[in-house]
């Protein structure tokens, strides 16, 4: 075994060809490095034959800033380990593991290139219609084989300890649920926005609430999440769907992913009023994305609680009307965390391409001001819905 | 290092003289074990001065069942770790670790031979003044310094594993929240209760409060309890009290350590009942028992707010109301936890001798009634409560 070096393309090139069988011994392999993520090198080797891999290697730091900002490798055996176990229960729509190396903090997975990253597609104008139902499909299943209606207490106990993710988990922390909401350096907004933040981080109603939510992320070990389900760590095309990257998995509150998820959904939403300019094709894609948020909610539900009904072990969590009672609040917390991702994507550190891509600042302004508006009502307003008809007729008296 | 070996007299004894230097090097020392408890051998040893210590070592199995029920040494290194971390924070209320031994599970404390177990002398009519005040300070200051209001994501991850304790938490889980609302060869309760054991067990809507209640217990990792508060884990007299035995230690909900507690307390009163032969008496049992939970409640509540105003380190949870909300949670838990506790001891394996010791079967039933319709309620109308004041006018239209 040896020590941690970071990779360039040629020992990606040598590692692969040595150390798997992927491809024939006399292969003429080629290995080319595009990462264009904030954290990893991600390089693709392939032959002539058009048969290709992806070797991922995290590095000691976070890509994006460099090593002034040091970011712990052990986040390849997380991401490695959450796609095995979520792929044992949804291969579908979890892209597999073909060989990894925790030392080397290597994980190589199955090539994709062949379908898109969802964020360009939406941005785009590009729809999917299995979208919504392949990831409420995976969101159910990875959440419920991972939860106390399923696990014993003794596997789900040491899964907890297995992935403990203090220093991905501490990202989140930060960005969703402290910086917005106070005067933080690592803010990134226009001065224009100015009033609107100002107000925001005076809402004292808003930051209770936002305790609560950060109070859920920090101790609820419903479930083992993939903990990052935004629009970028979606690969589709036409029939398939495929999560990557989960390295900021852990277990954490049920309705983190699903609210990451529909808050993508609603920043591009946003965007499109700027985005889409022929009103006829704004309206399909804003119909479009309120029925995949819909759908996706209504599918993720029914999967949950079909799968509770027949398959919960733990015989307290059996009671009938239990897992209802419990997945409504998922609901709940699901739109109070979406709110939280769309006031970070709008005035935090990290943006979205959706609406940082619109080039007219006015235009831009615009956009940032509804996504803030719509995530300070969402985290207010939600808690007080009891079904996921109310959290819809929420959403769509926000929007419409 | 020596391998684990269970100790008899000579060897605790030994073990004081050679690996600890509390007594003389020429002190002729004196040993007798004593354990009375359901798991662990408990060893006296003292010299010829009144100077004494006492050895506690945990067996590889459940010394009230014997070898056939294999129970982890693990729980002794648990123990002694809980009992150094809440006397960091509340020396007075928990009582000293002098030395400690992971591989033979030994943990080595103070002599509270001048005090008494609580339990006993509740069931003999006796009073301590101090008792609510301190159990409410130890339940608060060690609640408080090891939740997420205070200690950093990053340290409370590390305890959170650190303190997994998968085996005992399975006897809680298992004895407080499925045994009894179920068939079970381990529930333990005379003929004449069936009616109401079956009546209990076919309230669904009772199910499903106690379902809410073992989600929290599950994956609810708030704070590091005791885990087994009861008032056999006390000793007192009239100035101190002590908490002894935290061997089911874990990061639970912080609710659970409160309602053992209270749920003992009400016990002891519903006993009272019939222990209590003379009225007056009985009447002053009652008003103190009663005086100490609301004491206690009042008192936990107020110095949990005052650390939380004082000593939140979280941004977030800083938010103005936030600790108010948490706390009120907290209380609503506790007496869900508390109702438990009185079913539980009253139909399921382990009972209290504040019942058991009623001679009289008849009384004893009658008694037995009594805590399972107060438990039964207290389960299914403390989540309505909102307020400390709600909960406690809930008790005493209960008990009145």
């Amino acid at each position: 075994m040896v020590d941690y070096i970071a990779f360039d393309s040629t020992q990606a090139l040598e590692y692969v060809k040595n150390q798997t069988n992927f491809f024939a011994p006399d292969a003429e392999l080629t290995c080319y490095e595009f990462g264009d993520g904030n954290l990893n090198l991600v390089f693709r080797i392939h032959d002539q034959q058009q048969h290709s891999v992806i070797l991922k290697q995290a590095l000691p730091y976070a890509r994006c800033v460099g090593e002034s900002w040091p970011l712990t490798l052990d986040r390849a055996r997380i991401e490695a380990s959450v796609l095995i176990r979520h792929g044992e229960v949804c291969a579908q729509t979890t892209v597999k593991v073909l060989h990894r190396n925790d030392t080397l903090a290597i994980t190589v997975l199955e090539d994709l290139g062949h379908m898109h990253i969802l964020r360009g597609q939406l941005c785009q104008g590009h729809t999917y219609p299995n979208l919504a139902i392949d990831v409420a499909d995976y969101l159910a299943k990875t959440s419920f084989y991972h939860s106390d209606f399923y696990l014993s207490p003794a596997q789900k106990k040491a899964l907890v300890k297995e992935f403990t993710n203090p220093e991905l988990c501490a990202i989140t922390e930060d960005l969703f649920f402290d910086d917005p909401y106070h005067r933080s350096e690592r803010n990134n907004y226009p001065n224009e926005l100015q009033p609107h933040v100002t107000a925001l981080q005076n809402n004292s109603n808003l930051k209770l609430a936002v305790a609560e939510l950060k109070a859920k992320f920090l101790s609820s070990p419903q479930s083992l999440l993939h903990g990052d389900v935004h629009t970028g760590s979606i690969f589709v095309d036409q029939t398939n769907t495929k999560l990557i990257d989960p390295e900021f998995g852990f277990f954490g509150p049920i309705g983190f992913d699903l609210g990451s998820f529909i808050g993508n959904l609603l920043l591009n939403y946003c965007a499109q009023h700027k985005r889409a300019v022929e009103l006829p094709k704004r309206r399909d894609l804003h119909a479009y994305l309120l029925n995949s948020i819909q759908t996706c909610v209504a599918q993720f539900e029914k999967t949950w609680l079909q799968l509770a009904k027949t398959q919960t072990r733990d015989l307290a969590l059996q009671a009938p009307g239990y897992a209802e009672r419990f997945i409504n609040q998922v609901l709940r917390d699901a739109y109070g965390f979406c709110g939280t991702e769309l006031i970070r994507r709008t005035i935090g550190l990290a943006h979205v391409a959706d609406i940082d891509g619109i080039e007219n600042l006015r235009a831009r302004v615009e956009v940032q001001q509804q996504t803030l508006l719509l995530g300070e009502q969402l985290i207010l307003q939600a808690p007080q819905c009891d079904t996921k008809e109310d959290l819809s007729q929420l959403l769509l008296s926000l929007l419409l």
